[in-house]
This record gives C-alpha cells, structure tokens and sequence, in this order.
C-alpha cells in the first residue's frame, strides 16, 4: 500500500506518494494562490493528487490514506483547521472536505508536526524520544515519542521557538518578548548580521552581503571561513542563542535524537560543532547518556513523508 | 496492600505507609546524617520501615514494595544512585542494599519526579499530561505523561529548573548562566528583594526584614499587602521571570496541569493570579483549551506518596 503526504505551504502544494517506510516515490507541487476560497485549494490538492497517481503508475486502490501538513493551529480529531494565518482559514473542515474529493480517509497535523514525524521516519525504529527544531524564518519544531507525535492534551504542542531564551528581549511575532524564534531563525541571524555590519563597516560581511545584493542567513558562514573578527563574533554569539534553546529542549525533554534543520542548518559543522560542545558543556545531565545533535535528512520532504504517516 | 514511600533528603529521611490510591496512613522521619558511609543511612532507613510498620500497625507481607525518592543521577533499571551531592554518592547500589535489608521488591527515582508523582496522585484519573514545578531553594520538577514519570531517554529528564530563560544572565549553581532557577527559585526571589532593599531604603521591605532578622521570600510579599512600591515592583519581575517559565513548558507540552509548589507557592492568588494572566496573555495557544495552572497540595508528602506509587 502507498501513502499520500501533502505538505500544504504558504507558497506551494507540495504532495508525493510514499511507501510504508517513508520513501517517497514520486512527488509534485503547484502554486498555493494561498488567498482564495480554500474550497478552491483543496479542489486543486484533489486534482494533484489525481496528477501524482497518473504520475506514479499506481491506481487510487493502492491508497490507503492521505495525509495533510497544514499551518496553523488543527483540531486533528476531527480534520479541522481551527486557525491558520499564512493560508487564511477559520474553523476549516478540510479532511472532511478532501475525503469528499477523493473518497479516502483523510489525516491532518500542523506542518511542523508532520517535519518532525517524516525525519522521525527516516532515523529508523528503536529511538524513544526524537525532536526536530527547525531554524528557518521562524524555529519550529515537533517531538516524536514512541513513535508518534507528541501534542500534549490539546494539540498545540510542541513549540520550541516560542521558549522565551531572553527575558524581557526581542519581541516576537507571537506578542511576547524574548522567544527563542527572535534569536535563533533565520531571520534573526540576518538581523543580528545587518546589526554587525553597521557597526563594523571594515567588516567583509558588507562586502560578501554587497556581491549578493543582499544579507543572508550564509553572510556571517561566508565571512567567517574568511576569519572575519566581526562575523566571529556574530557567530558566536548566534551558537549561544541557538545552543541555549537546545540546552533547554535537553533539559527539558532528554529526547534521544535532536534534529535540525532548515536553512541555517546547511551551514554544517561549522554550526553543529560548537553547538555540540557548548550543549555538552551546559547541559544539566553530567551523568547520563546524551542526546545526539544531528542535521535533519529530508530538507523539504519532511513534510510530505510526516504527512503521508499521519495514520501509521 | 500498602507500599512504603521514602524521600531521602539531605537533612531527613521522611517515611510513610500509602495507600493504593495515595494516602498517607501514617509517616514518621529521622535524621539523614548525610556525611556518613551510605550502608548506615540505609540501615537507618530500614529501621525506619520497621517503625514505620510498626507504628501502622500492618504486617510485612501486607506491604507491596518500597519507593525511594532520591536527590541526583538515578539509574532508575538498575536502582542505583549514580551521583549525588547532597548527600555525597556515586554510584550507589540503593535500592539492592535495601533489598537485603528488607526482603522487600525497592524502586528508586529522582526525588523530584517521586513529588511529580505524587501530586499527579492526587489530582486522580484521566489526566494524559502533568507537569509539577516546585519553587524552593531551587526550582525542581517532574513531567507525568499517561501516569508515569517521563524520563528522557536516558533517565534525566525532567529538569525545568535549568532551561535558560535570560541568556547569558546570572549564574547558576549547575554552571550555565541564566536558568530558570536563578530567576524563579526562593532564593532568587530573595536575591531580587535585597537588591531592592538596597536600592530603595525606605521601602517596607527593609521594615519587614528587621522584625523578622532576616530577608524570607514572603518578605516582598508582606510588603506588597502594604502597597509598598519598590515590593511590587519586585514582584512584578518575578512575576515574569517565573511566568515566562511556565509559559515554556506550556509552549513546548501543552500539559493538562501544571501543579506550583514549594515555598514560594504558598503565596497564594497574589502570586497566581497574576501568573495566569499572564500565561494566558502569552502563551502561544490562542484557540485551544489552556493548561489548569494550581497550587500543588501535598507539600512536603509529595515525594513519600510519589515514592510510594513507583511501581504502580
């Protein structure tokens, strides 16, 4: 049997047939044209569903279910979008309307959530507890315990970028001040970047940033193989927002495997080395086995594999 | 059948009868004496059993087993103390040694996850997620997931105390820099008052401290009943400071209740109520239900009861 996974973005549809394992076999996606009635988007998850099946040489039999990643706050019991912002829905029954469209059962979990259970997937069995922070334009995240997602008693677990890291600091986007998003994104390594390239005009992150037109989550790594004095510091400083985070989900949680991805992860061991140590020198456990801190595999079909094992 | 719950601490080790469902049908303490070989605390703990049972006026074979709440690294498969420094360990075969003593099957765990239990106890059935956080000399706690105590996976988890919530701030007695514990303990709060104190002597706060000989965490709260200015504005930063971390584990668990004990808890709806509010205010779940945010209520019971119910 073969698994539908839909991992519906802000931009993209993006959907694939996965086996039981979560290999994906084949995959497509279109536009989201995320401001228009969402009856209309899901005809369009319909039609691409339809398209992946002619795509993948098998018949709608072999189906067994679909499963849908979508932004924003779902009630899973009952297949509802109760809020999402980036595709505007309120109170949105979509597994019940995308069963109509394709007479199969239908599944539905917040997008991160669904990152976390396909990356889960392909760290194999035997692993207890397993957390994904991603580090994009925000820090998601999900935990997987014993093989499942973990919601908490009313679905809205887990958050890791909303942890306040800096009491009283940055304000978020979520109205609260200091959360771990305002300090370990993307979005917040590029502020912290453009912060130190005004102060140090010498620096060759203006330079590096001025060749690309423009200031990246890449800027400070680019400079920083330069041996940049101020893009060390910007690093530096960056790891111990980031590591602090993690520290906490350690702390926290003890989970076995900590996953990260997203953009800023592509920056590898020069990232993941000393946020290795810095985890092993503060986290609380001194004692014990320590969780491994590895790079997330499946780039953007995380959510395409979580969402197809929904139902497993 | 009755089970015998011990909580070991540094200065008593506090004993008690249980019942199936949580009562306490009798208790009784002695002295840790702490800076002695082991074997003799043992002893003495089995001596206490025996008082213990007694004083209950039970039989040894109407006991079921024996729980042990202990400061430290447990290996809680093994039943072995693998480091403490409260009362000095390492290593320590407990649970086997009072095995030999008593006959009896001996369960151990983390003190604070025996307290997490044991107010989990209390609060009855059906309760999927259940967070304890207790506010004293430092700030401890216990996650209870589906009726046991969530270990991590290697047994150290949970220890909300040292997530960061202020990076890079204060020290922490576990070396990092601004955990949660600095900010939310009683003796931070009572750091945080005599900074106040010094700042500001004309507040009653200096009053209420003279009469009593010395600075308490009720002392602020003593002089907020007063409307003393420069105490509620020291409450008011504890106030977040403890807030954020609770809004925390609520962002990243979603539990079903989280329990407030220790000293500070004893504050009351002064302290709880604006807590709430703010949680509520904060917290990253906008439009599903919220946790139940209440004052733990077996106080210094908590860990023999959780002790006791270890192999339940």
């Amino acid at each position: 049997m073969y698994y539908i996974g839909i991992d519906l973005g802000g931009t993209n549809i993006a959907a694939g047939i996965v086996e039981e394992k979560g290999k994906i076999i084949c995959k497509k996606s279109i536009p989201t044209l995320a401001y228009r009635p969402t009856d209309e988007i899901v005809a369009d998850m319909a039609k691409l569903i339809g398209m992946l099946i002619e795509k993948g040489g098998i018949s709608t039999s072999e189906i067994k279910s679909i499963g849908i990643g979508c932004p924003g706050t779902i009630d899973i019991e009952n297949g509802v979008v109760i809020y999402s912002n980036n595709i505007p829905m309120k109170h949105y029954p979509m597994a019940e309307k995308l069963c109509e469209w394709t007479g199969l059962q239908v599944y539905i979990d917040n997008d991160a959530n669904c990152a976390a259970l396909g990356e889960y997937a392909v760290y194999g069995e035997g692993v207890s507890s397993f957390m994904l922070i991603t580090l994009g334009t925000g820090v998601g995240g999900g935990l997987i315990l014993n093989g499942s997602i973990y919601h908490g008693f009313n679905g809205a677990a887990a958050e890791p970028g909303h942890m306040t890291i800096v009491s009283g600091g940055e304000e978020c986007s979520c109205g609260k001040r200091g959360c771990w998003e305002a300090y370990a994104s993307a979005t917040a390594l590029i502020r912290l970047t453009k912060e130190a390239m005004k102060k140090n005009p010498q620096s060759l992150m203006n330079k590096i940033a001025a060749e690309n037109d423009r200031v990246t989550g890449k800027t400070v790594f680019d400079a920083v193989l330069e041996n940049d004095g101020a893009a060390q510091a910007v690093l530096s400083n960056y790891i111990r927002y980031l590591a602090d985070g993690i520290v906490n989900v350690e702390n926290m949680l003890q989970p076995e495997i900590i996953a990260i991805g997203g953009g800023v992860s592509h920056a590898g061991e020069t990232l993941f080395a000393p946020v290795r140590e810095y985890v092993r020198k503060y986290g609380f456990n001194k004692y014990l086995k320590k969780a491994k801190i590895v790079s997330a595999k499946l780039g953007n079909d995380a959510g395409i594999v979580g969402a197809a094992l929904l139902n497993l």
